[in-house]
């Protein structure tokens, strides 16, 4: 998928809205707390349910290792129940991996190849050798961490040369000339929706990825008026406030209408900017 | 474990190595390839012959995820079976995570819950609240990305502010007062063996984890001088260089030999420094 798919995917579904399967087996609704797959047969409805409202879906790493073996197979039915839909979806690896090359590489192996996600989130710290090895897979995405959404993200992202310019600006850079528009996009916190346009300055033709809306606290319109550009340019994830919109048996039904609520907003904002 | 425990095994052991197990199910010798878990059956033997010489092993966690279920089960497998030896060892999880606190609060539980590690790394790159949930489990470390063994280490770790400080220097200062000398030690890559010297000045009592010794090419006696302090102060890993000293059905003794060479080298080492 590149980036112009991702742009008619967002098109034909009226959204940039990506779902994000943080499952804890924890929050899980009693009344499927009897299945085998307890975690699996949440995914699978939370996915139905909030399908004609999302265009990509993103898998938290963290969340099915804690579950140990039996996490990661649910993990690997998620993946491939989202991948036998019969349409186009974004699916992303929200791993946030980067390691020396050989070992990058396995981790790509295991998330483009092993397992069939299109994006992975990965880390710049350890420099370009590090990343390299994610972008050799041709139509797959590299989604590096730029300026993230918790609070202690000003520890090192702000750190700032002499000539006042901040560590991520400076991965937000580099990076730019490491990767493309179509295998390179890079998360921006929404919960600074300000420095978004710093941001677009520098990388106005990269997709970003926008945590923070809904349990970390952004806002989807001021995102969108500082992190759009002509192929709408932004794909902004939901998790918490979808998933468990509802901890009762109606769960899938609430994080329906939840992802709707969304997807309506977004989609009043595709058609006010001139997408739709 | 806490830093005399570290210490004491290192004095009963007459070693600092640590024995990274980045396992390649394409590496493995013919002759075991024909077990069910040839991978677990390798690292058994390897651990085996390279018990006498390490205090530690790291397994890196790119190579089991890139064979997806099966892989994690050898995962577990090896954890398990380095934790039921008769003997203290240091088991290190080489995953470089690092997420918003709940979900580095998944991995935190995945690799000290989950599974019996003493140790994970961990990127730093998101700030204080992503290092932390790790630090919240008593008795178990953080072992935090500084200085990279990696060529493009440079690209961000060497950033530098106004006043001539660099990333990784902030880094440290900044991660020295998260943690204690009990909870946290700090990834400095050994080929860069003249900085170990500066990484000593700004913490002095925590211990390293210096990679790169062996197949990336680090040198034990220069980080030795620069890198121990009154604890020893360091844990050296060398991964290729002892798992791969022989791709033939010796290369368990092969292994234990090179695991050998090093360890005779650290006695030697620990003795003209007087430890011993």
């Amino acid at each position: 998928m590149d980036s112009n798919a991702i742009f008619d995917l967002i098109k034909k579904k009226h959204s940039f809205l990506c779902v994000g399967l943080d499952t804890d087996i924890n929050k899980i609704p009693s009344s499927i707390s009897g299945y085998d797959d307890a975690v699996f047969e949440f995914n699978r409805q939370i996915i139905d349910a909030t399908l004609p409202y999302a265009v990509a879906y993103k898998t938290n790493l963290a969340f099915y290792e804690a579950m140990g073996i039996k996490g990661m197979e649910s993990l690997y039915k998620t993946v491939e129940y989202i991948r036998n839909k019969r349409e186009p979806l974004f699916i992303i690896a929200d791993a946030k991996r980067g390691d020396i090359g050989n070992t990058s590489g396995m981790y790509a192996y295991a998330y483009f190849k092993e397992m069939d996600f299109d994006a992975v989130t990965v880390s710049p710290y350890m420099g370009y050798d590090t990343v390299k090895p994610f972008l050799d897979y041709k139509g797959k995405w590299t989604v590096l961490l730029a300026l993230t959404s918790n609070e202690s993200a000003a520890d090192f992202q702000y750190f700032e040369n002499k000539a006042g310019k901040k560590l991520y600006e400076e991965v937000l850079e580099k990076a730019a000339e490491w990767g493309n528009e179509d295998n390179m996009m890079f998360v921006a916190g929404a919960t600074k929706a300000g420095e978004l346009q710093n941001i677009r300055k520098i990388v106005p033709g990269h997709f970003l990825l926008v945590p923070g809306v809904g349990a970390q606290g952004g806002n989807l319109r001021e995102v969108a008026k500082y992190g759009m550009n002509e192929k709408c340019g932004i794909i902004v994830n939901a998790s918490r406030s979808v998933i468990y919109a509802s901890h009762g048996s109606d769960f899938a039904q609430k994080a329906g209408e939840s992802a709707k609520v969304l997807q309506s907003e977004m989609e009043s904002i595709l058609k006010s900017r001139g997408y739709l």
